[in-house]
């Protein structure tokens, strides 16, 4: 008899976006004229940058003649991207990552998600909460949870992220050995200093632990005195997996290009205690269930690092961190006190109220699409996350009716 | 102690297709001048057929323009790629498959490795041997074997493909639970009759089993009475899920776009014998550990199925078939006999020796990049796979070196 894996069973009924796109779905249908702003999912809505579209024209044509044509790429990306990355993204801020530690995906939720493959099932794991859902879900898919009780799963730690530590969590009391972080944080916005890193780093050191840390909003960084990797720490390539996507640094939500960084230094253990290597053990996961990256896309990533390249990417953040100040200040203005918003496209703000009955709220009355802060778990109860992805134009108007309505 | 997964430790050190690169590499470095001709890797080699191009062309403008520009994609693909699909690629060929059933994915590499995840840890498995690498190694590292012992994961079932059951495996004798099987067949070439399929789909039903079906190659048959689809028969909707690609179909090796197709119909069960159904857990799955096809991709493989497309994927599969019969003849004449290569880009013959000594044989003295059977299972030993995806020129050529050497 073919049995299914007994662990899906566990997990919460539907994917929190699915949720709200059903809720928005019934209000349409209900309301077909209104005027629906979407600061909900985020998901970019601004066009890919000019040296992105060229690049992958350009490639694509390649494509069509078979002197220039290509196949299978090479396993973990072309040399020609992963030299780009070590050197733009890591060499260029004072950390020393190699081309070789960059293993080139379609995307950060594919590889956050499928990373925790190389781990044993007994192992302790601690994720933030609120959490970006893919780290929980799918630890609970390979079976190293128990049943979720009162919106938290059996076996997890979770580690509070509240007004009170802005919302940074301290490290936790318990002994854990592979912990999420995710900076510039979804869904609080909330950024870590370089003397928060170090702590992680240096608990991970003390407690033979791994961090998988998600970088993906690095973009939106606009401090300089904040880490935009953590392998900018000493000590972190031993320690930490990094991930990175060109979803939101250069609006590839639907072209789909990230990228994993896991230095050679970077090591787990085996039953016994005896280090292994990870970076062998990802590449082996890769070449064995990946097959690469479309060519063009990872031509239009590369575009990305040349000046022009640079230049319209960071006007196109430029643009959303614009949004983010004016949904920023005028929340302020409604006397709310929200955090995010400055290095990161989100905005995180406490409405003293159930998040879903204020989702509907603005629904129904304001005809803006936000997300509930409660979806992302326990902390993020009575907090709602705004989303800076939208024209200046629909920002403007959104911060209207907000105003209006709040 | 972050631990690591201890099933990584049982898989063979390295993927077959990385052994054979070194050793060309070697040969390369000792003999810069030759002139290799590769026949072994099944990539394709003639440029992406005009249609598909053009598509991605045109989308890859839209993404330029915030008017058009796309982020996200629906979950499971693009309405009008899964309802292409539908209409022809099944209900054209008779199998009632529709739209909702379709999932696109960026290859069949992926989903036949990551569709295991479905399914509980304690199942009896059947493997074809040989054996496509992929479906074995992600069961191995799930946990789901264990050691190898003389070229065999122990608690696999191996179902020997040999020349006596003309390389279609017959049922096996003890009960099984899932069971992987590729037609038109990778290596063997072979295909597989409807009443094959059927014996196979009846005994699915018989022992509560599931059946993976690859089909990747099938845009190579040319017998009209050999099945296209396992849907083409009665009852698999229950009982099997099919993985389809352009990879080879449309030349898609370094544009990444595949599908699986999950019935709704098709079931599991849990631990009491409950029917569960397969397609929820497969959209979760998707949902929750991916995030879609680039969007100008997705246009590429719509058009394969304009008129257009469909006449230019034609001729380039006849190019490819014209090569294999050109490359099956000379065995012919050398006094083998080969199997494939009619139906399928592949040829599969017995050469009489050591599969890696005659490799090594083929590369020193021709100069022709082959697979060695043995890589593919203990009942490849002695066989070579020869590719037919390079231009009629070098196929030409080989056959010249072949008929020298041989």
């Amino acid at each position: 008899m073919i049995k299914a894996n007994p662990n899906f069973s566990k997990i919460q009924a539907s994917y929190l976006f699915s949720d709200i796109a059903q809720r928005v779905k019934k209000y349409m249908e209900a309301n077909p004229d209104a005027k629906l702003i979407r600061l909900g999912i985020g998901d970019v809505t601004k066009a890919l940058p000019k040296p992105c579209v060229d690049a992958m024209a350009a490639a694509t044509a390649e494509m069509g003649v078979d002197a220039t044509f290509r196949g299978y790429g090479p396993d973990h990306g072309y040399a020609f991207l992963r030299e780009a990355i070590a050197e733009h993204d890591f060499k260029a801020r004072g950390a020393d990552i190699d081309a070789s530690e960059i293993f080139v995906s379609d995307g950060a939720k594919c590889d956050t998600g499928n990373f925790q493959e190389l781990f044993s099932n007994d192992i302790k794991i601690a994720v933030p909460d609120p959490v970006y859902p893919v780290y929980v879900d799918t630890n609970v898919m390979a079976g190293r949870t128990g049943a979720s009780v009162d919106g938290r799963y059996e076996g997890l730690v979770y580690l509070n992220s509240t007004k009170e530590n802005n919302f940074v969590p301290a490290l936790p009391e318990e002994k854990v050995d592979l912990i999420y972080l995710c900076f510039p944080n979804n869904p609080t916005g909330a950024v870590a200093t370089r003397e928060q890193l170090q702590a992680w780093v240096d608990y991970a050191h003390a407690n033979n632990a791994l961090i998988l840390f998600d970088a993906a909003y690095v973009a939106f960084i606009r401090d300089e005195s904040i880490p935009h990797s953590i392998y900018e720490l000493p000590g972190a390539k031993e320690v930490a997996v990094e991930f990175r996507s060109y979803s939101k640094t250069a609006g590839f939500t639907g072209t789909r290009c990230g990228y994993s960084v896991v230095p050679k230094e970077c090591r787990v253990f085996d039953e016994n205690g005896n280090k292994i290597m990870l970076q062998p053990m990802w590449a082996r996961r890769m070449s064995t269930k990946f097959n690469g990256v479309a060519y063009p896309v990872q031509r239009a990533a590369e575009a990305v690092y040349t000046p022009e390249g640079k230049a319209a990417t960071k006007a196109l953040i430029d643009g959303y961190l614009e949004n983010a100040k004016i949904i920023r200040e005028a929340l302020i203005e409604k006397g709310y006190k929200p955090t995010g918003g400055d290095n990161s496209p989100y905005i995180w703000f406490n409405t003293g109220k159930d998040s879903w009955e204020f989702f509907d709220y603005l629904l129904n009355n304001a005809q803006i699409v936000t997300t509930p802060g409660a979806g992302f778990g326990k902390c993020g109860n009575g907090y709602i996350r705004i989303s800076a992805f939208n024209s200046k134009e629909n920002v403007l108007e959104a911060v209207e009716r907000l105003k209006k309505v709040l």
